[in-house]
């Protein structure tokens, strides 16, 4: 699979393009954004610079940890009852509720769940069904039906691959779902993991 | 106070060579960074990329937020009887000890606290003086003693400015302080904030 370096300004100006093209201050109008940690922390950190402040102050960031392991060849094959087991997803940091001294609500909020790249999508769809069960969870022990608190959530990623995805987003999340960048199939090389960082831009500059 | 504007190349380049010349792998070898939102997003997953793994795994990032308010002037001359009251820091986020789903251990490790700048050093104090409570009530619910567990901090930041200090960090923390760059006490300009990102590069190549 070929392969294609993306430097930093690159990222940080398709960025600042497409919060203009989606008019994502307009029409989403985030007002808690969720990064998906490491990948997410990069590109949520730059968005906030284009998100339009709420009373004068900059959208919080509030970081998840997940990771994904996808079940090797072997291990699925000696199940085949179950071959197309989910990929087992593990919280490694999740938000606060609760805790005594950093409590934050989700209710009535307009969330963007941020990630670098959209690829299988399941991360993606382990964060929103996860935190779409924290929401209801909340709305109950509020005294709230499901769905009254009418929180929003949308997903922003950096690079969306055109391939099949292993799952779905909900059709409401998808009405505001953003990325930056739709592209092939391709191996996406990211500066943040570049270790000659001035021959990595020069490629990224070629277009390579 | 005149302006520094700092290009995403030049960050990434001075956190690979402070790795080197501090030996942050050979001598300090973190096992878990604990990231300051939102500024320290992106210097930890900068600094991911130049530690060495730990058992052919990435050194996890876990998140923290805190928001720094400076009582403002008047406040504080109508407390006269606590004129140097310590600012107002708030915890936005922070580790999930507990929770169900996603409990994580600091005994034992090596941790290395990351922010993007340290000015008047409150934040980081703030942050250090938290973890450490945590660290020792995680010791009790072991049934240790206060510093059995062996666990060791290291601050990390990108710039530290050359000016008085509101707050120090204990003598323990500094043998493990690295800043991979010194500065005067200027007003540095990040690329993460810039508006027009390829102009702001131009300054910062021009060392402006």
């Amino acid at each position: 699979m070929s392969k294609l370096h993306i430097s930093y300004n690159q990222i940080h100006d398709s960025i600042r393009q497409s919060v203009e093209r989606f008019g994502i201050n307009e029409n989403f109008k985030p007002d808690l954004m969720i990064a998906i940690g490491g990948g997410g922390f990069i590109p949520a950190r730059i968005l906030r610079t284009f998100l339009h402040k709420r009373n004068n102050r900059n959208i919080p960031i509030q970081a998840i940890g997940l990771s994904l392991y996808e079940e090797i060849e072997i291990a699925q094959s000696q199940k085949e009852d179950t071959p197309s087991a989910p990929p087992q997803v593990t919280k490694t940091q999740w938000l606060n509720f609760g805790a005594s001294h950093s409590e934050i609500s989700l209710l009535g909020r307009r969330i963007l769940i941020v990630d670098e790249v959209d690829d299988t999508r399941q991360t993606l769809a382990f964060a929103v069904e996860e935190l779409l069960k924290d929401i209801e969870a909340e709305e109950i022990r509020h005294g709230m039906k499901k769905g009254e608190s009418k929180t929003e959530m949308g997903v922003f990623v950096l690079h969306n691959k055109d391939k099949p995805k292993k799952r779905e987003l909900p059709p409401k999340i998808m009405e505001h779902y953003y990325a930056a960048v739709e592209m092939p199939d391709q191996w996406l090389v990211y500066p943040w993991d570049a270790l000659d960082i001035f021959e990595h831009t020069e490629q990224a500059d070629r277009h390579e």
